[in-house]
């Protein structure tokens, strides 16, 4: 009689919240900051080889949970997320997210890992390799328009990836800027606290506005905004949900990730159809132009896309080997001749 | 300073593949079936409730994974499924399957299950259901062709829910008639291999076609079906995988899921875009008719729909209360502040 108990091919590497943030300090968060988005730049660099698809939604009034699928042929990921600002009302995660990449040819699982501090660092780590490529040359100072949770984390990979060194910090309440104060303490920073948007924007060569309201907020108004700067856009980012004024976006240059989903998740849903965009990944092939000029206004609208988790997947799967964090988890039913599953079942009576 | 471990929050109920079939012989194979049944039943009397798409497919040469998301508004559950054909071959399954309840008010998840054991369960559980408003009356002989993987949980649910006595089993290769011959054997059946289709269906009420071949093929042809019979056709469940041929489906009435999928995935691909076809939730809120006469051919074209794993996650969650037949799953980022992510992050540092 066969034995009942999975086999190795039924065990799949699960990554818990408290074994990902091990990793991180293993690494070094500054460092897989960077080994993130080099994994993220270069899958942009291999757009066309992925199967794309707009997120799969579904909407409450409350929030939206989401799956975003994506394959290169040879490995399929997939993303579960949710996106709930009133959560924190009742002390839970606005976004929490976990994921999984698997075999193409099998479609069996390889890796399933919590993604509510890779999202976080996915994201930073996209928004920083973009500005690498978009924000003025020299840019040294970024404005922080909003403090909750991604903040920090966008503020390091600027740090690492473009050279930030002095951030210019706001956020309606001033609690979340002290908190990112304290946080980011330590990591060589000038930071400067700002009681409006309006200061915290001045001598800034890169804007980042980062809030979580779902509904259309104008955290910058057309006259705030100056030539020749860098604006990160990433917390417009489902319908409903924007943070610019429509006419900043028709002075600007506008970058999008995938332009099918930003047109209805992004800063771009307030503007027409056939609004004038440029695909990032192609100023990262060298197929489009990115920053022209030192007066232009360059916009990324990012809303998140399916393939930097993917991304953000194979770099923690690559990372993983000989760390030991994490578990064999008992995902995958695996009898010994597949297609007797009934005869595995009936043999593990107790 | 806070403490990093995750809060009870952030532990999501999981379910190995070793719990499901420990659950599985606590509860009894055959309550379960007819459990979940009952679950499956009333989910499609209130249909009109759920969020429906088509499931989400990336194709490949050697097989498809697909997620398959729903909502009935309070609660959200997806799953994740492959059809790999030629896993068999490696020893692997053909099917493999997980998937996850999640509540919509927070997007927090509350169960992450192993579904290739559940699956198999609410395939057959919602078959059994199917043919239980449309079988002839006092049926009491099935022809199983195909003897694979779902046969036997197939067989067990036709029993349990309809009455199904006698099984006239057939399968290319013998050696899966054997297997299942011997799993079934002490289940009250009255079992009779056969060595061809044709004899198969010889004196059967129910017909159920479960192959595997990803490819047009022609389990039944039109000659082989008489009057008076329902066809449970559950093989052909993907772009180019049928099993019958196309005049027994232009000879019956044909039940289905959810259209919009079935039209794609199940035997009628082969029929024109308006073939007629009568959604199985109206058969049972009683706004269609099922069967009306005793001459008719009633075929289930079963593709498998998300609202289905919902039902059987649900049953899952219910019956798990005090049986501690899982595992809590550090899954969820949950820092004490909920903006402050990077904080417990940074506070995690060894």
């Amino acid at each position: 009689m066969a034995n009942p108990s999975p086999s190795k091919l039924a065990y799949v590497p699960f990554v818990s919240v408290e074994n990902m943030m091990k990793l991180v300090h293993h690494i070094g968060i500054e460092t897989m900051l960077k080994g993130i988005a080099d994994y993220i730049e270069d899958d942009f660099r291999r757009w066309d080889l992925f199967d794309k698809t707009p997120r799969v939604a579904s909407h409450s009034e409350e929030g939206v949970i989401e799956l975003m699928p994506t394959s290169d042929g040879d490995v399929y990921g997939f993303k579960y997320v949710n996106g709930h600002p009133k959560n924190t009302k009742e002390g839970l995660q606005t976004v929490t997210a976990f994921g999984l990449l698997a075999k193409v040819d099998t479609g069996y699982p390889v890796l399933f890992s919590e993604m509510t501090v890779l999202t976080a660092l996915r994201t930073a780590a996209t928004s920083a390799m973009v500005a690498k490529h978009l924000a003025p040359k020299g840019a040294h100072t970024m404005a922080m328009i909003g403090n909750g949770a991604q903040s920090e984390f966008q503020a390091l990979a600027m740090r690492v990836i473009c050279g930030i060194e002095t951030l210019r910090m706001y956020d309606v309440d001033r609690a979340a800027t002290e908190k990112a104060v304290r946080n980011l303490d330590g990591f060589g920073f000038t930071l400067e606290p700002c009681s409006t948007p309006e200061a915290a924007i001045e001598g800034a060569q890169i804007i980042t506005t980062c809030t979580a309201d779902k509904q259309y907020a104008t955290i910058l108004t057309d006259n705030m905004v100056g030539a020749g700067v860098h604006i990160n856009a990433i917390g417009g980012d489902c319908p409903g949900k924007t943070e610019l004024h429509h006419d900043i976006l028709a002075r600007s240059d506008v970058f999008v990730e995938y332009p099918p989903q930003t047109r209805v998740e992004g800063e771009i849903q307030q503007m027409p159809e056939d609004f004038p965009v440029t695909e990032m990944w192609q100023v990262i092939n060298g197929t489009a132009p990115g920053r022209t000029n030192e007066r232009q206004i360059t916009l990324f609208d990012g809303v998140g896309f399916a393939i930097e988790d993917f991304s953000a997947l194979r770099y923690v799967r690559d990372q993983l080997k000989g760390t030991g964090l994490y578990q064999e988890l008992d995902m995958i039913a695996d009898p010994d001749d597949p297609r007797d599953l009934f005869g595995m079942v009936l043999r593990a009576k107790p």
